[in-house]
């Protein structure tokens, strides 16, 4: 049994500690700061332990305890970690971010205070083309002579929104109401404090391909800045069970039990009693899940059926 | 003790069902319409008696024990009924609304599908003035021809964003991208579905005069053309137990116990002792709770002492 | 574009609507009747196309996008069903039960009413033995003869508890404090209100072969015999891609894309680097990860490796 | 401005620091240690100002911030502070506990480990009456001699409940179904998380009278003990405006303001056309809600009109 001293030096983070405050860039404006943070990798397995009941407390054993817990979805032992930031982000980003519930926030008030003079800007490569064949995404970027148009027109857009609101202002309209025509682009900065077990729901989902770049890039720098510094041992884990696994459901791995077997053939005409291949004029035409199938198959070096 | 189908049937609520689908108004171009509800006052009654152990079921009783259950803040059985609304809001407005988190929500998404083409329009006459002495709201309207001015702007305004926005899209931006510039007084719709005591809630801050005007106005056509209809124990009970309803702090019910015996002398010298009342030049100068106490005496009818 | 009345008619089960209030046994003596419920499989795609845009509205196509919604944990519009349930149920599996945060929930009142007069017992071939490698689970059934003597002396104990309790009643100890030594075994009877998504979160977690035999009991009779009927689309995704799905983390797609090439020798080679295998006197020793990847190889009929 | 370093020095509460993992008793057997905490009254007041803007941070300002938020129900600031315990506790007690929604919780596992060899026990003179009057309540203690009878019986009765779990082990059985007869009085330790605007609502309600002995007892030990010095001006303003205040209904507040003036006859007019009073054989008969203003009349010095 360890001593209360002991307990408690094992929740503090020393590499987190040095971070305390500091600004992290984001985007051409943004940013985010660790404000505070309670508990550690080490608090994560003390928590466990009270159902578990008392164990030896190697470094290696915490290692083990903590991947069975992410592994097999046992989440309540990373509720006890919380970790409070203050962050600086676009509107229509935040507009995403604040859909994760569990958490608690207090946003900068464009209703107290006169909105913060920053708006999310882009480059003139920074335009993306619309996805075709996607229809959430975006595909590559515009060529350079359009988007010097586009990023021209954005900065005299801008502009016009600023002088729009602040003459309102002037004017001695309401804050309140003054700030119902400023752009989603503005910036805006809030306090958002999370514990991890939802902090690590967010950063699988905010993480992810299919998130909109914008957010994307302030996970990334939550997880791999800040959260894998914090709970290296739980970031490790989080990168083994969830960003870098696969999931297959019961036709998938009905479909690659023979396929590993080399057995195209079987696999195309379960397949086609599964409906996941339908005759068409031009051959065999997949559906959207066997479609899907084929990047988990690239991802297990198994050759493509269809 | 009901059949089933009696319970049932008491769990239906026809002012509602007629409503359901039908459009309400609300600003200029928004709405709330009811999409499903789950129970009724009796299920809250029904719900409640499965802790208090089974009763007579006359109406007069439920009513008694339905304002029980909302004074004394005994708010599961509340929870039992749920509503669902699809609504058109500004998104500024809705900025605010999505703030209440025990919540479901789907909303229109901009991502997927081009904006809506309506953004919330100020007239005239409907332009507010800033209030000086308190911070966050608003107080009185500017004069005509200030408010014509600001609503020519406004139209130009919009009619610019719009044009940025679509020629953005034209030329193949993404829909995310191209959206960042959106005005906050754009539209957007949801499905918004809330048990009821999270509802009496929203109500209670949002019908509240501190809140902003236009939440303000979704927020009493909930109230009064819904709530009122669907459990109109429960909104009688909410009416008298919150939106007309005062609470004293402890220092308040002194002050009043004193005022209520004409000494107006000893409440001057107790709110000294307290610091509500410190000296300047003027005289006596009241704190900020000294002075939100006068509008509680106004309410009780007691002759304000400072 | 569908009309209201269709909208409307479209959100109504009338499989389930026969089930209301009908008493479904569960255990020896508990049981779960649906008491109400809001929405349909036609409700959740309702929600989801107010983020698509409307469509066409075929059944086909609604299951594809259940399908679709459920695969990629969009999980909102599973948020727009709710389902309210009459439960009897025994204290120790309802403490497992109340775990589940996001429900609604009014419970049997021991302290207003005296308490329900019922224990779960066990018959003599029910009685479970401890399972020693797994430290949560159960394993097998003790022989008859120590069953019969177990349920006798199981009876005679919920006699003296009863006794205890009424003898208290009796001589005026008040109900809440009487009450204090029931055994966990006692019924206690709840509503209880949840919806589609946390319902399905809570299925995945108590129809598992790791949850406790009395709560899964509870968990497949709503699974079975309600949710099936209620949304059976979903029902049908939630088999595919929770109940018959497997999880393949990073380390393990590395070695079944390795075994699916049938090199095992290279499998061993890289487990071994991975330290899922370690040198011991009596051969190469697996990891618990190592061991649980051969549940799974087992289920992609592909050989064991070690 | 503050710097970085004295803004994370305000975040550290030394007078809590000296009490993190000391053990506090409460009931015969039961404790509370703070293990963690996040946060501070500054910490509050720091949140708060990301909306309000930059101000001076004298402690007086803050007290009055801190005492402004919480009288106007402005509850997200409080939501940035955390607290982790470590509780032991009676089940019975806990089943009470655990209904607060919005914690984290880790709790004792009786399906992993044998169960804590301690119930709550009580003392001769500690049997408490079942209130007649108060369906919940209990009121007065039962005399000496009945109450040694059934002190003696509870120690018998908790010994024979041991001696059948006991005896079930040894058997082999289940520890998961060993425990289902384990009384409710049995000791559970817990690891319990929550935020400062959830704990007040917590106090609020189990400090209450109405709460139970046993949870009270908790509450109070947390409040009085932990909360006081941990947040200060947060107790001072919660004391002020929740446990030592009042809330006045509609109804109330029309008949509190006709008796203010000495007007017993007008009120008592009223209270009959409102059928707070009704015409019995012997006399008038107050409704439940006429009694319930009796007790707020008594605080706010004011002659009972009935």
């Amino acid at each position: 049994m360890n001593t209360i001293a002991e307990e408690i030096a094992r929740t503090k983070v020393s590499e987190l500690d040095e971070m305390l405050g500091k600004t992290l860039k984001v985007l051409d404006d943004g940013f985010i700061r660790v404000i505070d943070y309670m508990g550690s990798d080490s608090s994560i397995v003390q928590a466990a332990r009270v159902s578990y009941g008392a164990g030896t407390k190697k470094v290696s054993q915490d290692r083990g305890l903590i991947r069975y817990l992410l592994r097999n979805r046992h989440t309540t032992p990373f509720e006890m970690c919380e970790l409070k930031l203050h962050i600086r982000v676009p509107m229509d980003c935040w507009r995403q971010w604040i859909r994760h519930r569990t958490a608690n926030v207090n946003e900068y008030s464009t209703r107290y205070s006169i909105a913060i003079d920053a708006m999310r800007t882009t480059k003139p490569d920074e335009w993306r083309l619309q996805s075709s064949d996607n229809k959430q995404g975006s595909l590559g970027f515009i060529d350079k002579k359009a988007g010097v148009e586009l990023s021209d027109s954005e900065r005299d857009f801008h502009n016009y929104c600023r002088r729009e609101y602040e003459s309102r202002l002037d004017k001695g309209i309401a804050r309140e109401q003054a700030r119902k025509d400023l752009p989603l682009s503005t910036y805006t900065e809030a306090y958002w404090k999370i514990d991890l077990h939802n902090l690590i729901h967010f950063l699988s989902l905010r993480m992810d391909s299919h998130a909109q770049y914008e957010i994307r890039e302030y996970a990334t720098v939550i997880g791999e800045q800040i959260v894998s510094k914090w709970v290296p041992l739980t970031w490790e884990a989080f990168l083994d069970y969830r960003v870098n696994s696969m999931s297959l459901s019961g036709p998938e791995i009905k479909l690659v039990s023979i396929l590993a077997k080399g057995d195209t053939n079987r696999a195309i005409e379960v397949a086609k009693e599964m409906k996941w291949l339908t005759e068409s004029d031009t051959g065999l035409k997949p559906s959207r899940e066997a479609i899907e199938l084929l990047a988990k198959l690239e991802k297990l070096d198994i050759v493509a059926p269809w």
